[in-house]
């Protein structure tokens, strides 16, 4: 760890959302006695950006609601000297100066006793005529948000297209359909929520469809055409031409990963930053957390990139911790996630078969629907658990779920499972909760796992 | 194993609730050539003696609601002979003879190739002077539920009081709300909920206040007193003379350990039937399963008697394999469990701080209460947390949760920690759900183990 951090000197933390402010809340706790400088490219710091959805769905009311504390919160309480609208545009790690540059052109050079990169990722824009064109929008940072709210706020907005059945296009697709617009999802993979096996998958768009939203799969979407008034008008995909207002492209993120390489920092094999379970980059006086960067993966024990926002607020607050002489280390991830379409909890942790297969494992799987209540008590609706082992000695490897109640959170059971190497006879041996109004005697869970251990041993 | 189940046999099963039934249709499904009687005491089988508070509250309107199978079923669909209202009265564990009494008063002498006791619990009746008066009750059967509820239906009873603020008493008293009578919880000990923190109690407590409950805690019940008509019309306790139109005590449960006692097989510490991992007793041709015996518990590893619906089903399960020559294992008991209390879910798993205590360990604990949902999502509430460890290493020994949402089936994860052995610093790393209207960025459970991870190390 930086040296020179044990007697005071600078911590520089390159970026302001998750991973960011989390290192940099963390490194003032420690110490005091340390400058911290927080540089964030855009004009806000430390909103909700999983929330833009349900803001632009108009569940969220008010734009404060999406930030937990403003930059001047960080100056006056923490005091971390942010900078907004202010770009890091060159790194070296060996000489410790960053050299910043502000929206209004003037460029400084910082040097650093320790420095966090947390630059995150941004949406992959594929290079298809008329992209560009108003109209067409992608969603990650508030900024974004906001324009894609005040199009629909404006008015005007009949039909909007989707492309990408991932989950934050099927949340948009949930948020369109609530200020009453007409949503068509282009997917160009056979099955939306490609992380997730197609058994569930279909489970999913069965719902879409039940509310009205129009889905189409296979479909490579080859371009943007505008209206006779020059605004976008058109979606091509697949030789079709689908009359649009408004587009959203949501084909998956990039991380952020320029100001590192440029710097000689090296990337994984995933093109993220590579690092270690410290957070420290292939440059000791340089940490990198969040979207930016790779994470060990429970089940495979190799590095991942799965960026989600848990794991950049644990990042940070790790890199945070080491940057100023701490020993913190990052437990790794499961690759967890959550999701709301409709009225289904969608849940997913570790490795769907398919990823299970790439990684050359012998995936099995068990899927089974069970009640999410005692089938005496009213109310109960249907759980369906997916659970991915592999053959022969039944390794737990992965978990999905579908279902009304009771499913956001019992993910969570699979998850730590995955974090303890389970089995799926461990996992079916787990005494969980029973109650009439909460679960059956025999827990989803517990079925699924139960038959999951009597197959992968056949 | 016996023997002689390798060419068919006959199994005998004591008892027709969860375990007992668990037990006979495992092992049908394994041997359809052998022979299984069942024999159960009272009038029916495998009902959800769970659901009783619910049916006798009205939330569940169908007796037939309560009764998964009935005797017919398991007649016809799995051919085991299931003889009703008939009690096993003897045991011979070398000779293999079982004698049977029916109501009737017929005598037959059994034998039998493998035999698993089931034979449950029963609910504690302290011997106060008027506890076997007409309108005392106890619940614990389905015919149990059925006079309680035929009391209420029959109308005239205006107030109750509950003796035990345990979860059953607690379920009874929100039920007899529901059919608007006037409850009075008596308890004996300093705080209801016993196998709770104390801190966690009073949150509950607050619920009972809140929905019109009267709660009196430490205080002795001295006996039952009748009205001018001869029924019950008075509860003495603590030197009061509380007026009432019904009292049901729920002080605890015993195991029915009789005949087993009888029949020479070895009872446990906890006074419970004394079984290995696969339920076999002290007799190898005999078997137990359910709250009749004990369980090895993973914190620990020691044998404990936590009688609880999914433990018996479980155990049933392995001893009914293992009665006809499987060596399946029971995974152990976290003694996890979750009860509505009015708008409240609250669950535990592990030890309490007490019971760490009485274990001779040296535990700590942390509390917190964090959002259900993220801030920025409408109609989250608070869900409190609170972590059980042992000070120096932090080892998870258990924990408790309330809140009105998100806290039944959260509470698993804690109880795969404490299967998987954890650390509250382990757990503080696992990779779990977020989406905001499920969750908030840092899931309650690991800012209550990142705490305790904290403590743990001072």
């Amino acid at each position: 760890m930086p040296s020179a951090m044990r007697h005071g000197g600078r911590l520089v933390v390159i970026g302001g959302v998750a991973a960011g402010m989390s290192a940099a809340s963390r490194a003032r706790r420690l110490r005091p006695d340390i400058e911290i400088v927080a540089v964030e490219k855009g004009r806000d710091v430390s909103y909700g950006a999983c929330s833009l959805p349900y803001f632009i769905g108009g569940v969220v009311r008010d734009r404060s609601d999406l930030i937990a504390y403003d930059a001047d919160f960080f100056r006056r309480e923490r005091q971390i000297d942010v900078r907004l609208s202010t770009e890091a545009v060159a790194l070296d790690p060996r000489k410790r100066t960053v050299t910043l540059k502000s929206v209004d052109g003037a460029a400084e050079a910082l040097a650093f006793d320790g420095l966090v990169i947390g630059t995150g990722a941004r949406p992959a824009r594929p290079p298809l005529p008329g992209i560009d064109m108003e109209g067409v929008f992608t969603l990650r940072t508030l900024a974004d948000g906001e324009s894609l709210k005040g199009a629909i706020d404006g008015g005007g907005v009949k039909n909007a297209v989707v492309i990408g059945g991932g989950y934050i296009g099927l949340e948009m697709a949930e948020a369109f359909a609530a200020r009453g617009v007409t949503v068509t999802v282009l997917e160009l993979l056979p099955n939306l929520l490609s992380t997730y096996d197609p058994e569930v998958s279909a489970i999913v768009e069965k719902e879409l469809l039940r509310h009205g939203i129009i889905v189409h799969k296979g479909l490579r979407v080859e371009g943007f055409e505008p209206d006779a008034s020059g605004r976008l008008g058109y979606v091509f995909a697949g030789g079709q031409r689908i009359p649009t207002d408004l587009a959203l492209v949501s084909v998956g993120v990039r991380p952020n990963v320029e100001l590192a390489k440029a710097a000689g920092i090296a990337l994984g094999p995933t093109g993220a930053i590579k690092v270690d379970a410290r957070q420290v980059t292939s440059e000791p006086s340089v940490l990198a957390a969040g979207d930016c960067c790779e994470a060990m993966h429970v089940v495979t024990r190799r590095p991942a990139w799965v960026p989600l926002g848990t794991t950049a607020n644990k990042q940070g607050r790790v890199a945070g911790e080491n940057a100023v002489g701490g020993a913190a280390q990052f437990g790794g991830i499961a690759g967890t996630n959550v999701t709301k379409v409709f009225e289904l909890e969608v849940a997913g942790t570790g490795l769907s078969t398919e990823a299970a297969r790439k990684e050359g494992l012998d995936p099995g799987s068990v899927q089974i629907t069970a009640s999410s209540r005692s089938h005496a008590y009213p109310g109960g609706s249907p759980i369906t658990v997916r659970l991915i082992f592999e053959r022969g000695g039944g390794r737990l490897l992965g978990g999905q779920m579908v279902g009304r109640e009771g499913v956001a959170k019992r993910i969570d059971t699979v998850a730590t499972a995955l974090h303890a190497g389970m089995s799926v006879s461990q996992l079916s041996d787990i005494d969980m909760s029973y109650a009439p109004p909460f679960a059956p005697v025999w827990d989803p869970v517990l079925v699924a796992a139960g038959q999951a251990a009597h197959k992968a041993r056949r």
